[in-house]
This record gives structure tokens, C-alpha cells and sequence, in this order.
């Protein structure tokens, strides 16, 4: 926490780019410090923002510790039936500026809630599709791709624990909710999570520019588990090798890859329309 | 120029999200100070990073005015045979940090170049694919629309002069060399550049959660111009009523809308699948 009381708790944009995510990556694991930052599971969720708090408002398995609204705020939760489950602090909207930088669109509502639990992955239903991130580490991308799994009704995303945000501030917030829909499994070796995925019955196809067939041509079935790496970085070796398949998305123009929550909603489309998901 | 030589030419996220956009829209037009941070047309278009630079240094039409590297990435350059056409100024990386903020990964390379010039709408060939932007104010989603486009062969993006980021630093970061390759139309009326493509035989399909028909079942024909408005605002009034047809993207899970940027890559597939324009 400390370092966490003293500076807002996160900076828009501070995990922007996956080359930040590469710097890091040859950081020493003994850095205490610099890892607690990176990490803090027993740290409170910091969720601002309309859709994000009042999603989880509306989510039982989301312990809220504390509320902050604006009367603004307050009225309109009160007004769409949304019970804040916790005694609100009402407030200025400046205190929540205070808290999390002039750039946050808070809306005028900041919760600190418990993080979710981890589901395990042996609880995975092997039917539909699940989303697996490779050390995907921009919390906005990430955001956006949980919030496009919520809307292609992904059954879970599986991440690890290291090198990726955490479930907090800007991913909540760019999430828009998506945070109490999808349930994120935290894993320690994605290897071997995908190995278990392969036992249970999953194809695992990895996404790669460099893929050996294009996704559109691949024979899917589900339960069906999409995997992406980071922007640059792609697929590590190991992961790539533990998929079933590896499959890349053809594009006619002159550019060959997309930012990776445009190649996550594309799988997504694509596995959902030919897995008959469409609903 | 001014207020850039004081700080940081951009934020990382400074424009971020869509509810900003609304914030500043009734900001009155009167304020020449705040226009002028928010559209300079004359000052110079930032780059930086690797992708952007690298392209903007193979693209004929782009007057680099300044060149700023690093040891190494003078190297890469050289190594690569991609003529730096200014002499460039040997610079260390914290140099550009400086210059950028230290969030900024630069690798590198920055460039100070000429804006491209905008192309009149009346000049663009009335076939394939261009995308309409209706006042999408986030560079990040705007750079990586155009990102999108470039994979998908788009032939232009239109987008309002007023309300919509410029064509440098994060937005050109985020475009990933793509600003080189998709030309940008200003309008200063974005109603009536609609009418003018509708004159000129487009079909324009706005994307809207509201729209009468999902996109997929719409009928589409080349040339195709897909709208897209704001998260959150969506489309305004006078863009909806001036589309041929306003198409909603169904898709099967409990969010309905998903990040502008990953509503454009999935309306450009379905468009230039449709089209078989997929190469």
C-alpha cells in the first residue's frame, strides 16, 4: 500500500506500450520494491468510473470497502435502483480528482473493493471459448479486451500473475464493467495452464503474425481457447509450442498487425460466427 | 508552438476517454488560447518510436524538419538502408525523454515533420472502403483505427477538424507507421461530407448500438463508407440522419458496445469480407 498512499494509485498510460512491459521484463525478481508496485494482491481494487462501480454494485461477489460519490452521483444511483450495499462518502468531485490524478473520468463515483477471486482453471467449463493473455501488460488494452469478452459472453480470461496489470484502475475502468462479468483466472506457468486447457479437451490456438495457417481457415470446435501475446513480443516460444495451433489473421492492406485488443475482438468474431456463438 | 516548448507537446491519455470529448464540447468557441492546444495546424506533427519514424523517414510526401537518435538507433537505421534525408542530430536516449515525458517509448527516434496535407473529399476514388470519424477524440483509439485501416487496405479516414486529436505524437505512436500510409481527410462539416459521399454513389453506414439492422445482415456494396461516433455519444444527430443506413453490431454476451477502435477493426472485416476485399 504505502507507495500507493503517497502517488496516485495509477498513472493513465504508465503501462501504455508493450516495450515498457519488455524493459521491465529483465528487471531482477529480488527487487521487492519495484515488484510490490507491479503487484499487490491483497491491495484493494480501485474502480471509478459509472459503468465500472456500478457494475460492481450490482455484483454479489464483489465486497465493497469503500464508497465515494458526489451528490450527483448518489442521486443517480438512487434514481436507477442501484444499491450502494455500503454507507457512501459523499463528497466534491475534486476529492476524487485528488485521489486519481486530473485525467481520470471518474463520473464522480471511486469504490475500493476486495479483488476478486481466482477461479482455478480445473473449474473451466470445457465448452465455448476462453481468452488467454501472454504478459499482455497495458492495462488499457487489457480493459478493452475484457470488455469485448464480456460482449462475445467469453466463459473466463486466463492471465498470469506476473507481467500483466493488475484488476484495477485504468483496466477496471477501460473493462467498463467487464470486470465483474468475466472471470479472470491468475496463473502462475501459462504453459502450463494451456497444458491443462489441452487435457480438458480445449483447441488451443495461439494468434502470431507468423502463424502457419490463417484463422479463418482453421478447422475450430469448442471449447475453443484464443491466445494473444503482447504487441512486438508475440507468443513466447514455449507458449506458441503448447498450443494446438497457431494461426495469424490475413489482412489485405500493407500494414500485417493490429493493436492487440483490435486482434482480440477479431478472433473473438471470428471463433464466435464459426462456432455458431452468435447467439 | 508556445505552450509545446513549456511542456510535454502531449499527454499519454491526456485525451483519453470519450467523456472528455463531451466536457470540452461546450467549451465556447471564443477561447483562441484552448483551440489553439487543442489544433494547431501549422505546428509541427511529433513522431516517435521505431514504426512511425521508420515510415514517416519512407514516405516521399513528408517533410521531416528535424531529426533527433540515438547511437544505436542511428545504427538500426543505417542497418536497415533507410535513408534518414535530414542529418540527423546524435542525441542520448534521456534527450528525447525530455522532449516526450517519461512515458513516451521512443526507442530512440523522434522526428519533428510537416502535417501531411489533407486530401479534398471531392479527389477520393468512389471505390472500396473509407471510414468516417465523428468526432473521436481519443488518440490512442483514433491511432489505432488508423492502424486498422492500413491492415485493411482503408483509402481514407474522414474526420472533423474540431474534436478530433492531431495527427501526431500519441495518436501517430499508436498508428504505428499507419499515418504514412491511410490518407486523413479534414472537413470542417462532417454532415455535409457525408452528403458529399452520398452524391458521389458511397453506401454510408453509420455503426450505432440503436441501428434498425445488424451489420452483418445489412446489404453491402462498394464504395462503402462506415461511420463510427464517440463511445459513450455515439453518432450525433445530423451524422445518423445524413447515413443511408444506421447498423448496430450484435454480438451475444451481457456488454453491448464495445471500445471505438474495436467497433472499427470488426466493421472493417465485416465490410471487407463482404466485400471480398480480404485479398
Amino acid at each position: 500500500m504505502n507507495d500507493r498512499d503517497r502517488r496516485p494509485p495509477f498513472r493513465k498510460g504508465g503501462g501504455k506500450s508493450f516495450e515498457k512491459g519488455r524493459k521491465s521484463a529483465g528487471r531482477p525478481a529480488s527487487r521487492p520494491f519495484r515488484r510490490d508496485r507491479e503487484f499487490d494482491p491483497d491491495g484493494p481494487a480501485i474502480l471509478y468510473g459509472w459503468h465500472t462501480v456500478s457494475a460492481a454494485l450490482a455484483n454479489p461477489n464483489r465486497r465493497i470497502r469503500k464508497l465515494l460519490l458526489t451528490e450527483n452521483a448518489a442521486r443517480r444511483l438512487a434514481e436507477e435502483g442501484i444499491e450502494t450495499r455500503v454507507a457512501p462518502e459523499i463528497v466534491r468531485p475534486s476529492a476524487i480528482d485528488q485521489r486519481l490524478g486530473p485525467d481520470a473520468v471518474h463520473q464522480g463515483l471511486l469504490a475500493e473493493a476486495d479483488p476478486l477471486p481466482s477461479p482455478d482453471i480445473e473449474t473451466l467449463e470445457p465448452e465455448g471459448i476462453v481468452l488467454v493473455l501472454d504478459q499482455i501488460t497495458d492495462p488499457h488494452n487489457v480493459g478493452a479486451i475484457l470488455r469485448s469478452a464480456a460482449a462475445f459472453a467469453v466463459n473466463a480470461i486466463v492471465t498470469t500473475a506476473r507481467h500483466s496489470p493488475e484488476a484495477t484502475g485504468v483496466l477496471a475502468k477501460s473493462a467498463s464493467g467487464a470486470l465483474e462479468m468475466v472471470p479472470l483466472v491468475t496463473v502462475q506457468n501459462l504453459a502450463r495452464a494451456l497444458t491443462a486447457l489441452n487435457e480438458r479437451g480445449f483447441l488451443t490456438v495461439g494468434l502470431d503474425s507468423e502463424g502457419s495457417e490463417d484463422l479463418g481457415k482453421v478447422e475450430l470446435r469448442q471449447p475453443l481457447a484464443l491466445v494473444l501475446g503482447a504487441e512486438g513480443k508475440g507468443l513466447r516460444q514455449l507458449t506458441r509450442e503448447t498450443c494446438s495451433v497457431v494461426a495469424r489473421l490475413d489482412m489485405p492492406g500493407e500494414i500485417k498487425s493490429l493493436n492487440v485488443s483490435n486482434a482480440a475482438v477479431l478472433a473473438l468474431y471470428i471463433g464466435a460466427s464459426r462456432l455458431r456463438l452468435m447467439g
